[in-house]
């Protein structure tokens, strides 16, 4: 009986949600004729005072269950829907949401390399340009297995003060010059809007790093630029944020962004981050942008970098990226992480052997 | 004209927001009577995929103003305000939960001293103990101090099989001994139900760890015992299964509960763990059971005791409880974050500097 | 230069270890030898004064760069070492450790199915038994793809007092029932060693809960029956942690241990939990220990179950866990993470076109 | 005789304890050496893999009686000590660390108001700017209860681009029309290193919220304005990383830096963030700079707003931040936690109540 009465209540509750459906729109149709008026009056649509009246009237008339408090929130959400009804109508929705199951955006290189359509796309590199014999190192190797996009970071985001900060504009030269000798693209970290300039004349891809997921005034600048963006999950972003990141990005003009997961920050210490490996499976069920894991920044050291590659090529992610080094001992930063020529090698190796039926 | 017609279709908004509000209300005890039926079904409130067919019959059914996006957000707002109702309502019902503002459980101990009611209590004692000699140099410290609850833990719960478990009944019979010759009564950490008889002859106030708050066959054995339990917060626990945790011995029978903010688990390293203080404050807000705050496992560290006791007492908590040790740096266990006794008297110094004025 | 200078300083900190090495050696055996006339005294081994005199002598004789708080720290430590000598030599080797590239416990069934070789196990069935006619229908599935450990679970760890706890020994019952039918192993949750005798009548495998990863009275009691044990990483378990609660049941006389990785509790709310999939990586290298992956409990929601299947099989788990109910919206728990079950025979179509090549 | 023996090997422990004291010691200035030729190279202080190769050496080198366990895991309580000696060094010279006990930086403003010095600085004013009337009234509330420095926030960091991002310019304006009327300062958050010449000729103090804690660019301009900058510890930033964050600024040649807690991103869901109050008396330990305990955004809740404030207040902080506003229900952001003007009232009487007696 219980089951039957469970029946009955729900399709009453689903009358009343068709009649409260009516009303908003009824309500809605009302502050939108309000609006017409207040233009011609030349007063301001949003009107603080006249809100505080009417929760004020809706609280003498509350009888409950709701509370006051709930019922204030409720009206002050419907007070910012009708707000936003003729300030945002238009680019209201979401442009990063996924609107069907085979919607995806494709990222097209120059060349018609692309990112997000079927093939695994390996981005590698070093994690920081130190010198053209490095970078040429790295990129001869990353040639030779196909690796189209290659990190060539000359802004170091840092900690401290005090440590190497990356090599600037020289560092950008370097990559350029690797990238171009071996025909591969270059992908590299902006730090602050006024950058966008002069990196444009190196850069195939615009990386933003996880201090700067939340960057705003960055973001909105980045969507105006004609060069793909790589967006790096915050360490400790929500996805909820991580998507409202992109669409910052997005909605100001720039449709080709590229989401990384790179591990979040929790209590286990055995590795640098906690890798969320389902966040690639439920990014690619909200959104149709291309998802990326990097296998280096999440785990933070490479003796477990071939389990987290066939992990990164099994879950439905797009590709991975992966810092490579000739000489990781030595290298200025990162030395924990970064695979030498030959693991990475090894890895991509292991990276052929996992299979998925479709 | 327009100021009358402004005021006109500002009337007929308050007409149609009192047909929501009315509207809002008998959905919410639609859902009241609904989360009535899914208790006794047992099935729990939240269920999103009712919520999602709502929201589909609802887009099916919106002809706009607002958007499909607008009324989902608008309904996912009245959705969740509905859960939260029942959420409330279910919490309402449980023992713990503060009935009115001047409800509050206080703890009577044999000779009259109350844990809960006004006075700042202070538990106190070394982590473990080891020998009598140990004990009773704390002891007639903590005498000296007034300090009437003593720790007196013979089985210790350690991460290593290898590391030491604790004296057992011979600690036990140790810290009676001890507690009796100053007056004092002993606490002591218990680990499985069968230890409660054998541990009832030394015990005045049972003690559940941290890695135990949700050891339901223990918590319900607790239940029955005659002595009072402290409760501490497990390491990831949410304050809402805390509260539950302590449901588990009340409704089993004994309302003599005291609950210990102990620190959560965190990413953050300089502190052993991360006091959450705000827990205290709802605590007291949520329940009428005395609220300690635990100074000595939260920091893991000696060197901030003094500002963790300033706030343990302008917190509202009703104690605190820290550690103790003739000579920290041999002690088994804990050495880092145990005081000496001259640490310990510079602390119950500086406790009775704090004032709040009523 | 530098690099020069790094070189040299390094070969003498090389020289100083082994000098350091050989006078705690030569430690060792005086604190031995002092054990042995101590024993003939009949006085304990284990003397804090003499302990606190050293470390003041060490204290007077400290002049640095290493503080007295780090000298004390690190003797206290070779202290707790020479200790441990004595008592603990024989057991000190941590059991659960990997010792060599091949080395792997298997667990062998009674019919000589294997967890831990080569195969990819699956483990299912539903959250909670709760009728012969759900637990059949579930059983017939799971026997016709080829499942032989079915989970069967009547007691159940409950946040609320309030929820459903289990239909206990009936519960068994109708497992065992079910099991035999379709000639399949029964693993079920063990919430109290007392419960030990009476579940070993119907329970092919022991399951420890997350809630009960460190109960270390019911894992030493673990120890001791002839089954082998599933054990859950708790919520906030750091991995340390978890391989040494597996060590308190291998150390007290059971070697048939199965780690389960189900997440862990995190900031990220899109998810039940975080399932940590670098951990079963690191578990793998660390431990000979199989390792499996908890699929539902950590997501929470079945929508990414066929990514998580694909990731936990190319991980190098040794098998995954998930739940499996005939009608999941009306199960009496976890309703939102239950596959149905021809959503669990899609996922077993899934794992079987994971291929990775040796 | 025995008790002659054990003397005479208790005096041969004796010497040999000396000697390890030294070999410690001798090793700890080569290890400190080492740190120094680090530095030069910019690698990192933490070398696994040399202390892999090292403890090698030593288990090879072993005869016993310890176990190699055994030295390996004294040998890594050595190595974790010299590690932290190093880094204890390092943050030594850094320009935030406070070098002794009476060693703190005072803010000064214009006109000799103090932050830092004795006086509870309290920080006010409304999440937003919206209008002069709410600025207004909320500044003359302020100022009647003698609060100098308000909010006054022109640019606010949303998590989705289609939220109101604060009035701009324009918003600067009012905020600071109002703080000349009432004689207050301004504080206000800056996003992008391009305002700052804009926003210096209305804002008094700076203001850098979580977002762009480590906004190094944002960071290092501000190092050249000549007006004082809160910065707010990042949602997942460690103590460690907060500091380094102010050091971008004092070392860019800032030395009016405020700290703000602000409450830590973890699992619990009661409050919006966790506040870590141990974060203050560790900041005020490590640190010469001015806290202050923002007790808004850590709850998200303004029902233990009293509690929190007493807390601040015993805690040792120089000040608390708390938003308010005319009429919270219907401020355009941070609804939940802002107080009203009555509430604040009570929040500044509460305030007064708390007494630490020096």
């Amino acid at each position: 009986m219980s089951v039957d009465r469970l029946k009955e209540l729900r399709s009453q509750v689903d009358v009343v949600n068709l009649k409260i459906l009516d009303l908003l729109n009824q309500r809605a149709r009302l502050v939108s004729d309000i609006g017409h008026v207040q233009a011609e009056l030349g007063t301001s649509f949003y009107d603080p005072q006249r809100e505080a009246e009417m929760l004020t009237a809706l609280e003498q008339n509350n009888n409950g269950p709701f509370s006051n408090e709930t019922i204030k929130a409720l009206f002050r959400e419907i007070f910012r829907a009708s707000l936003a009804l003729e300030e945002k109508e238009a680019r209201a929705k979401i442009l990063v949401q996924r609107k069907s199951p085979t919607d995806k955006t494709i990222i097209r290189l120059p060349d018609g390399t692309e990112i997000g359509n079927e093939h695994f796309t390996v981005i590698a590199g070093s994690c920081a340009v130190v010198s053209f014999e490095q970078m040429d190192m790295v990129g001869a190797a990353l040639a030779e297995r196909g690796v189209r996009v290659m990190r060539g970071m000359a802004f170091k985001p840092r900690t401290s003060p005090y440590d190497f900060q990356g090599l600037g504009e020289p560092g950008l030269k370097i990559a350029r010059q690797v990238a171009n000798k071996y025909n591969m693209y270059v992908t590299s970290e902006i730090m602050d809007k006024s950058q966008i300039s002069m990196m444009s004349d190196y850069v195939d891809i615009f990386w933003v790093g996880a201090r700067n997921m939340q960057n705003s005034p960055l973001l909105k600048a980045l969507g105006q630029v004609r060069q793909p963006v790589i967006l790096k999950r915050g360490l400790s972003a929500t996805l909820e944020e991580f998507l409202y990141a992109a669409e910052y990005i997005v909605s100001s003009g720039n449709a080709n962004v590229i989401l990384i997961e790179r591990g979040i920050r929790t209590f286990e210490r055995w590795t640098r981050n906690t890798l969320d490996i389902s966040a690639v499976a439920i990014l690619k069920l909200e959104s149709h942008l291309p998802v990326v894991v990097d296998i280096s920044h999440s785990a933070g050291r490479r003796d477990i970098a071939l389990p987290l590659a066939r992990v990164a090529k099994a879950s439905g992610a797009d590709g991975l990226m992966v810092e490579v080094h000739p000489n990781p001992p030595v290298a200025m930063s990162d030395a924990k992480q970064q695979l030498s020529i030959s693991e990475f090698n090894a890895l991509m190796d292991e990276i052929e052997k996992v299979h998925v039926t479709p």
